[in-house]
């Protein structure tokens, strides 16, 4: 595989940062300041890696203009030097073209409409009255089912299933494993057995969204699950049914968000959150690793109510404790009062 | 696609509901009372929303006989609204016909037995001595290993992986990326490296079960994992090895249950629950969401262990505190004997 | 499928083992000591199952040998019963042979390199510049994307995704669902909209692991993810990108480790731990079921933070009391004060 290769100037060029020192040098990729090599580009974004930027061997660092006075080496000078770098390393980002085109092995339905300029890689298989629009991308072993849209440019990367009535909008990207538009969880008790309550909603996900791998999005019961614009879920979310996620919001790994609850712009849930059912979450909650969310949230802020692990010697200690604490408190209430 | 339409009299009719005012209505689908139009139908199952029952457009309203009085649109009466309709919603519920056959991409052992009133989907790939019995549908993209049974009209939706000895009984549905009959997780520690303890049961499970898209049911090491007749799982659930599920037990998102735990009969298990291995949970216990099950339970009820999250300033100075209880509690108790 | 068997005899001199009793009895298969029949092998690891030995029908024990004192049945003797058992069961676990060879289905690119001796399952898709070791399996439903290499007699079992640059060694195992390689979570906020940070690391993964079923493995962002040696991680589990993963380390279902960090040798975490990022835990920590380890640990040992289920009656009690826990530190200090 051919390597990109750009000057420093160049680069500055591209992305429209200033550029201090010498513009000739050349450059092959990127590396953290640490490990960088005269041919790499690297960046200071945290200032807890302040201390590698002398030692740095890299041939450019992009950094904040006031970082650049003490600094002796190519500087490219960026007010927000880690998404400079996001620009500069997409640069090096070599990627196997997807030539537009329908694999002879994948298997589109007569009724399904694939744009001349969307590419369906092998193995998929495209269900009736689906749309695929042009530049989208359905790589190897996707499902498709039917009554499906995916907007311009999305990339379901490899062996995603999109089930049924799931929109999409333009430049999308979604991981392996992914399962979007499966039965959302309905069920009735009749008479001791569970039954199953049809699930005639769909999913509508907007533009610039990105589904991490094995991540599930259940379609809605009635009205459909709905990702607005610029949603980014990491791995092995789930969202259930008739969940409504605002603009921008971000979730990392193994959140879970149960049925039918509204989450605002601008959110963050950290790894390992739980979202309780039928709740309302505003816009700009940032809630933090593995807590649970039982009550809707009206105030922007951080939210917490995860534990650190301590030795668990102490911890078996404090946990018996937990357990006694109504007590404990009542038996403070008691000593007060005794004093009075 | 063309819609279902049924008069008011017709759903009375077909799920024997009784039916007031006007049974001439055309109904073409579903809604929520709140955004139903005259063509659809809706439900009253839930009193917070009974409010929205006067001024609900829906053509017809299934509830029950006491709320009808008050009610003048067209109502569909129903001792239990909400599992009638389910039973209407299945009338709008139109699906694709999975024609029985094989698809000419679809790889099928020699050894194995597909009936000819089965379907088996495209790039689907079934084992030797796997049996695929009368009206069951492998969806596309499955992989069912040797060794396996698949009960009558039970569905795997796509891309579902059963990887060998799974039997599955009758009318199941399996989501999209659940893998059923993996190894389980068998370790033994050798001088210092693990080694594989061979995983040589299987995994039975009975009629009406559902297992939700990315759940993981492992086999067992010796004897097999059950899941008992209607267990309902939802997405992203982790049954470990020689686990046995009771009978209409349902686990919502993200549940993960050890090896060889035996949970009940009507057992509900919210998000994200934890249940340890070699424990034992009666009939009719329902955990809450976030929960850890560390001990066996033997009697019926509720049962928590999940914080709920408060702002993070709050939380910090709690979680802090946490770590002192145990010293906290002989504080106390030392002011306590200090006063006697 | 014709039956395994093997006199006591045999399987004590294919594993090493002492044979004590009837070296000429006949076995076909393993149980464990309360089922087992006179044609089945058993074992005895755990004391809790002492009482079951003399009880038990099984043809042959494995046992300790200064257990078999007092039994009277067919023993062989190991130090390790549980280890001696891993290796009898393996003489049991029949598995069909997967021939050398590439299925006429799968899809290869021309500059993938694949050795004769290694097999490609139907519909798999193997990329450009990717090598397969002698003896490796490539399950059915498989996708290999570019730059990767699977070392000799690695399996993918079955619909397992390597996105790209995923370079693993010798025997190792990956089960189905699993997705190796995947984009790391990397984002940057520009003007009000997340950009992606190009991924531009891949994951190194060393001889003997196993990666359960629909477990994620996200590749670097700069520098590549790494898992040593005999890393064996369970079902559902998140690695995010630039984790690195000590040899022999073992990480239960459901598990959570959030970008940069770095656990060492011979950890365990148990089921639902959350880690979070850039942390360093050292060689031989232990962290305990649905604990969340928020700080680096610098100590061997174990750690936990899981709280047990009690009553939800009782919980909500206690629950209330933890919001209210630095109150009530300050309450019981103010006390003492009071009583000076």
């Amino acid at each position: 595989m051919g390597k990109q290769a750009y000057t420093a100037a160049e680069i500055a060029g591209r992305i429209g940062l200033g550029l201090r020192g010498d513009g000739a040098v050349r450059i092959e990729g990127v590396a953290s300041l640490g490990t960088a090599q005269p041919h790499q580009l690297s960046f200071l974004a945290n200032p807890r890696f302040k201390a590698q930027l002398q030692e740095s061997r890299a041939g450019v660092v992009i950094l904040q203009p006031e970082e650049a006075e003490s600094f002796s080496g190519t500087a490219l000078l960026a007010t927000d030097p880690y998404v400079a770098y996001a620009r500069a390393a997409a640069l090096f980002e070599v990627r196997e073209a997807t030539a537009p085109g329908i694999h002879p092995t994948a298997v589109v339905d007569p009724a399904a409409e694939v744009d001349p300029g969307a590419h369906v890689g092998p193995h998929s298989v495209i269900g009736p009255r689906t749309v695929i629009g042009p530049g989208a991308v359905i790589g190897p072993g996707c499902v498709v089912g039917e009554d499906c849209e995916i907007g311009p440019e999305t990339e379901l990367v490899a062996r995603v299933t999109l089930v049924r009535r799931v929109r999409m909008g333009a430049r999308c990207v979604v991981h392996p494993g992914a399962v979007i538009g499966a039965d959302g969880f309905g069920l009735a008790m009749e008479k001791g057995q569970w039954i199953k309550v049809p699930q005639l909603g769909g999913v509508r996900i907007g533009d610039d969204c990105e589904i991490g791998a094995n991540t599930t999005i259940d379609r809605g019961a009635i009205d459909d699950t709905v990702l607005e614009d610029n949603v980014r879920l990491d791995n092995l979310i789930q969202i259930a049914h008739n969940v409504h996620v605002g603009a921008h919001t971000a979730m990392a790994g193994c959140v879970g968000v149960a049925g039918s609850t509204r989450i605002g712009r601008y959110c963050m849930l950290a790894g390992q959150v739980g979202v309780a059912g039928h709740l309302d979450i505003c816009d700009k909650v940032t809630v933090m690793a593995k807590s649970m969310v039982s009550h809707s949230i009206t105030e922007p802020g951080e939210y917490a109510s995860g534990i650190p692990a301590m030795p668990a010697r102490d911890w078996r200690r404090n946990a018996v404790r937990i357990r006694q604490l109504d007590t404990l408190a009542r038996r403070v209430a008691a000593n007060e009062k005794g004093k009075e």
